[in-house]
């Protein structure tokens, strides 16, 4: 098994915070998306979006999607559950994961592709798309800074992949100048005790190299 | 147990087709989008982001996001399988679902939302964002022709949750002037069976009504 993956991409580090949250250890590869080693046919032949992750089985076959590389592990290595445990539990955090996702990650991710020198060549960008994901991601930090009014967690009391995914689109952000406002205080605690996780640490876009 | 949802909208539809495949009975309440009755506070207090569908459970509780109530149905009802049996096949069915609302559904909504007149006072249009995803889409149909050269369904042999998104997406397009080119035969030919089943059929947008 292997895992092609690169360090200073979001979806790569969900799959590593979650295997780092599970004790799981697999080789990696780094793909370069500097260098677009993610478009030549190598890679291509594993996954023909041309995204990392992508997690290679021993017979050859591939699985792409971070989300789906982390139930695969949930499945393999079910303790600590970090999808929920138990029928409602485990559709309430799919409902966590999927809103961190479409309303957090989603308009973060709009934003940095659509008006960041890094996709000009890369992308067609539309600024006035990612200015309205600008626009809506504040909007939806009120609303999420109220949900952690009466809970630690995005999901409930435990830390769960809804966590991975929401920390990991709030540091993708800095490098569009999102920054979680001070006074929502609530979401700002979140992400202080989320980011001290060792997982969370050690995989830091912000941490020195070496 | 009630299922608030919406007769005309994409995603309380893949709810609707997955609980007839599973041969589910679940009482609605219709909420007319047209109307914005999603918007009103007493459904605000269901799902705070005002979208179809919610379940809402007998103890008052609630769960939103389509995919996270077809996961609660498919723990509690298992037969037939819709999101695949075994850590491997599941991770399979997650990854091709994914692709269908990321390249799929996500570019045709992306289009609908930002070209279509009916947005147009309910959201901040960006039209050349609504066109980019039209273009976009183009190319995730020939790929999806391609996968679809080997298998009769999207995540394999068998007709998943997968099906019902891309099937979904398919359908929303139309009112966005989206449709299949015939020369993607492969593509043509899976849209046309999957059409068929009753699930789909009694639900499609084109049905005449009564």
């Amino acid at each position: 098994m292997k895992l092609y993956t690169s360090r200073l991409a979001p979806n790569p580090r969900r799959v590593t915070i979650f295997l780092a949250e599970k004790g799981i250890e697999v080789p990696t590869v780094e793909i370069d998306l500097v260098k677009k080693e993610n478009l030549v046919p190598a890679f291509l032949g594993r996954n023909p979006l041309g995204r990392v992750p992508v997690l290679e089985f021993d017979d050859g076959s591939h699985l792409s999607e971070s989300i789906a590389i982390c139930r695969y592990f949930e499945a393999t290595h079910p303790e600590p559950a970090l999808f929920g445990t138990g029928a409602r539990a485990q559709a309430d955090v799919e409902m966590w994961n999927r809103r961190m996702e479409f309303e957090v990650l989603g308009n973060v991710s709009g934003c940095f592709r659509h008006t960041h020198a890094y996709w000009k060549d890369r992308i067609e960008q539309v600024g006035d798309y990612g200015e309205l994901c600008r626009r809506t991601l504040e909007e939806r930090m009120k609303w999420l800074d109220g949900e952690l009014s009466g809970r630690p967690y995005i999901a409930g009391e435990r830390f769960t992949v809804a966590d991975i995914t929401a920390v990991t689109a709030f540091d993708l952000g800095k490098v569009a100048k999102i920054r979680i406002p001070e006074a929502l205080s609530n979401l700002t605690a979140w992400y202080a005790t989320v980011s001290a996780r060792p997982s969370v640490a050690a995989t830091s876009p912000a941490r020195k190299s070496g």
